[in-house]
């Protein structure tokens, strides 16, 4: 209830605050006997890591993971997974200018509305270093589905947008270049552009498309935890983000049912798929499709007027090292959280067999 | 993890298929001592119940609620409030013609495909008639937060679209006509388009934008249960939905983080509120405002091709009554699972205090 | 959290208070395809329904289960199966005595105290009269695992006692007597006991025993769900309920290790079953065996001293009709109750395959 | 549902083999602003650590305690406590030997049964040492509740009882020996009967009895999620527990209802007790008192028959240091859980003001 744990079987629990000891989290549910590769989920990691490039933040966290128990002999066992991901680089003096300050678009004031106090270094819990933790449980995720693949990349970037459908794009590229955009025309646009906001020490936002292709049919539950409302909810749960749609999304909003409607192929595929591989809730075997909107980082290297803990009017100027554009970064959390969604369906869906 | 209930602590469990004896459920969670309006809650059963207009269903269904227990004297005890809705106007006939075949658009092949049969009356369980016991569960979380107000209206038919903020918008005129929408001149427009639609044996699509006020501070949970991410998953929950936006949303993610942050007012309010009343998942205290996607109809009175569970291909045309266009009625659906997300975010932070 | 569900796939949530409209409840996770004897479930229901004997309760209620969705055509479809029980024998006026008073060994003191409020009819939801629902859905458990067999019985009726292990008893002789107790002998001395206690005007205590045999290895969880901490929990949450010991129990405690210690056979049986079943939480394949301690029925035909809600000593006697002896009718509850934990386990279990 | 989480609002989660790396957990539900004391929490842990005397284990592990996130500046600041206790004395060599080998009364085969594959090295997950984990979040929990006096001791050993009632008891004495009984006297004969079974290379079982005091009125939910029903799961959780009663427990089913039920005083309370603090599921005020049945120890140093993974009949013999009788070191335990049931329901209570 506290909302630390996503998922019902296949679950991940994390915990962990920007500059405390540590962060890291329990990993239930992973099936017993599964061979498990430690640098997949390393390397997924690095993909989230700062530092790895001049359009993010450049904080030095090397962000290992250690395993403390449920894998014995390179094998998941079947008890649950804790690990764990040291905080080295933190820097707390960068925050002790914010001890008292409501800092604007961050969680400092309802932290302090709702708790009555805040761990105020580096946001502390509010800080998305804790999708680390997501990271890593959703890169064991992808080891259940291996024949699932699961691609994100960045669609936009300010008002640059990719203006390709999916289909039409080589995902093996999207990690050739630092915006994590395939199209490597639009990938220098983006670039240029987050050169450019990060020069006004400013920032900007974007969207991040996700495409899941080769998913089983009858994923998700009807009602509630619709498969897309499950994904819709992890993604809304990334930090600083605004929006999600799937399949037509809000474009479909504006059509027909005559044009809507996915006809059936004989074999129960379909000829379009405005449906984005989701029917009722329940994945019908096309793929799967959907674009989650990020506000820009709040953040910002310019002078800003705010208030502190007595209510006194400030001005305050972002300190430590930030990102002038979150999307890059947050491919991989994409990801992973859409892949703890599809393996938490696909266990649960064993009982049904 | 049957997908069947909603909340945490203030919760709702349904069942009930579309032609079944009756739809029902129960809700736990109501504080005892609170005096239940069931006329209130009957009221907002009205606004959703099919046959109240031309541009909607004709089905005539009564929809009158009954409870079965939790209520005693006129007061919630604290134990589960039972609920049945039954269902009268039932036309089973109407769908033996769609036993072996699968709508585009429906849940048919996909309910078939998870659990290897499935009632095919009107849909089953797919059935959007489940909502209405969402309404009756809304419409009493409503009566747990007497002083918020809770406000969803048709703000898009197709292509049509208020072009006005919510704040120019006067609410109390929502209900003044059959669409749903609180801008009389965009409402006649809109309903001349449904109109056009219906003749045309098609559907369209449309958005609902729903507003909080008055919400307390402090609402929702960090991490993966953000106030956003559950009313994100409360609306793509609801039969339809396609997308799901809140604050500056989409848009959002085209600004720079100079426009987007929101300056404090030494009060603690904002000057702006590109956040939508939530920061870091929890709410600020300024209003709280998203919008919701809907896909057209499915069901449209034109042939189409389609599959039976052999594979065949035939060619189908809607039967029965449907709605031309789905947001109408979804209003109260929109407003009523904002309002049990709010009121079990409202009980839950008690525990804090 | 309000306590109204049990189980966590196979999973069944109640509603209704004694003297309500009715009583039901929402039945989850029931294999799709699974073909329902609902003729089953109503006999199972007979068997805990009142006025069966003279040593039982003369209320009569036909305790007919209605069964409103879930179910087509005969088998599960795999959505919730809601169903009702009417209250028809409600005689409310029986109770208008006792609603500014709180009878002695009753929940009426606490409930008041708890909720601020209480439903003083029958006891309202504190009423034995919810475990009808647990009969439906152990019932109905029992079908998803037609090969365990369940027998409880009575083992002791005050200080009378069976004298034997449950292997020398014929299960088929159980309900051969209204007592319930498999050894005929015995059984008549605890008829007798019960006529007598029943002459006085009071009440006594008993037990039950539970015989789980042919039950699949694997089940249960480790950690905090071992499924003999279910059981216990399932058993502990029947009213009247003080005790819960399995295999060795209470007896074991005094026990050496070199005794207690089952030697295995070559084929992972054991020689000797003092772990009754269970190790480490886990079900070894061996018969599971456990007995249960119900306290005497707190309503008696005596005058007895209590006090008012003002404070004030009042007497007060029993009126009404209620059981002399609870264990008869308790049997089918702890079978149920059984029933539905092996199915959970049973279900999840499936996962790991 | 994999069973590693206990409690729903005040949750502890927790992961770790015997020979991992680290056994460790998260504690969610901490109210903010809670001043901890970690030389309390690691007080407890010493309580439970093995080498503590001559008669327990001697096995040498400092169980230090170390929390990871969650408390800021020496206060609980609402997000979730993560904490590691490292494995330092793990001694795996002496464990090769059962590698292949299910020793009888422990888990060995059915968690091989169960997930195809252990960690065989000291028991794995299934091993003791997984309690230090709820240690720690119990003696957390006290500090939630600093007016209710939690206090358990070892009531027998084998057949050596304590035969006083608890109020008759110096609860200050109980650490004042090895064997953790209040009465010294009795704490003489049974660490007799240990010693002497000790040397027989033997085991022997026990009871330890828990007296909650000054436990607020309305805790437990009723229905399912009982006070003592809960209490119970707790109890029986904790490994080697064969049986669980409260109040007048199994004695009270060969009572009469006259003898049994607590006549109230003017004030609430009641004059007798056999109720044992708990009416409906809910704590009424007075003493809760319960009794928890501890088997013998499984692993003894004598040579015992057994089976290997292939079904070969062979002789093995226990190496390692073992307790002789594990009650002494489950006092804290019992403790503990206790102190978790109680908090949980304590914050929940919140909800209902």
């Amino acid at each position: 209830m506290a909302g630390n744990t996503f998922g019902t079987f296949f679950k991940l629990t994390t915990f962990g605050e920007s500059h405390g000891t540590a962060i890291g989290g329990v990993i239930e549910g992973c099936p017993p006997g599964l061979a498990i590769s430690i640098e997949a989920i390393q390397r997924e990691l690095d993909r989230r890591r700062p530092g790895q490039s001049a359009i993010v933040t450049q904080r030095k966290e090397p962000d290992q993971v250690q395993f403390l128990s449920g894998i014995f002999e390179g094998k998941a066992t079947g008890t649950p997974i804790g690990f764990t991901i040291a905080n080295q680089d933190q820097h707390s003096a960068d925050y002790s200018h914010i001890k008292d300050v409501y800092r604007p678009g961050h969680a400092d004031y309802v932290y302090e509305q709702k708790y009555g106090l805040r761990d105020y270094r580096g946001g502390g819990r509010s800080s998305a270093r804790e999708t680390a933790c997501r990271v890593v449980a959703g890169a064991l995720a992808k080891q259940i589905l291996p024949e699932v693949k699961i691609n994100a990349f960045v669609s936009s970037v300010g008002d640059i947008f990719i203006d390709k459908p999916y289909q039409a794009l080589d995902f093996s590229q999207t990690d050739s270049n630092p915006v994590r955009c395939p199209d490597s025309a639009t990938a220098a646009r983006m670039m240029q552009l987050i050169a450019e906001v990060k020069a006004q020490g400013d920032t900007v936002g974007g969207t991040v498309t996700c495409v899941l292709q080769n998913v089983p049919v009858g994923l998700g539950e009807p009602v509630f935890d619709k498969l897309h409302a499950e994904l819709g909810k992890a993604m809304l749960s990334i930090n600083a983000v605004k929006g999600f749609e799937y399949g037509s999304g809000f474009c479909g909003a504006r059509m027909k049912g005559s044009e809507h409607n996915d006809a059936y192929n004989p074999d129960g595929t379909t000829k379009t798929n405005l449906s984005g591989g989701i029917q009722g809730g329940i994945s019908n075997g096309m793929d799967i499709y959907f674009r989650v909107a990020f506000k820009p980082v709040s953040t910002i290297m310019q002078p800003q007027q705010t208030i502190d803990a007595s209510g006194n009017t400030i001005s305050m100027e972002g300190k430590g090292r930030h990102d002038p554009c979150v999307v890059p970064r947050a491919v991989p959390i994409v990801e992973a959280m859409a892949a703890i969604v599809l393996a938490d369906f696909y266990l649960i869906n064993k009982i049904y067999r």
